[in-house]
């Protein structure tokens, strides 16, 4: 997700249309990317800490996102959301 | 994120591209949007109803997409993430 500090226009262009559309109470909206990774071998620390290098790398722009990795499904599959870059259409 | 079924040609292509930059292993990638909506009142069960449905009307396109709805952080923020929409750019 883009950092707190940086200007996302389109997650306040969603919270602006939210009243209007009969959505109150939402303070905040912020948009970013999430990546799914399937990964061919069973997650291990060093797998994990290889999608971080990558995410970290190639997935995120870390000017200005933020990014966590996390494993879901058990441990079947790893899932990196890199998150926002710059300019999400 | 999209339906299984749906292609997903920016996720084939950072897949493509990972063992030209050094990353083996990786079996699928696929690429999809996040929104992280803050709640200004504590999330209950009907704030969090209320979330789905908003995501459902209007951050997730249905026809192609899934979508999953989480709490983050103890509950003191909404976190929807509606996922890609037909295009991300």
């Amino acid at each position: 997700m883009l950092k707190p500090e940086i200007l996302d226009p389109q997650g306040q262009a969603v919270q602006r249309a939210l009243p209007r559309l009969g959505f109150e109470g939402i303070a905040d909206v912020r948009q970013g990317k999430r990546f799914e990774l399937e990964v061919a071998e069973p997650v291990s620390d060093e797998t994990l800490a290889r999608v971080h290098e990558l995410a970290e790398k190639f997935l995120a722009n870390t000017v200005i996102e933020n990014f966590t990795v996390r494993v879901e499904d058990g441990g079947t599959s790893g899932d990196a959301y890199g998150d926002a870059r710059g300019a999400v259409a």
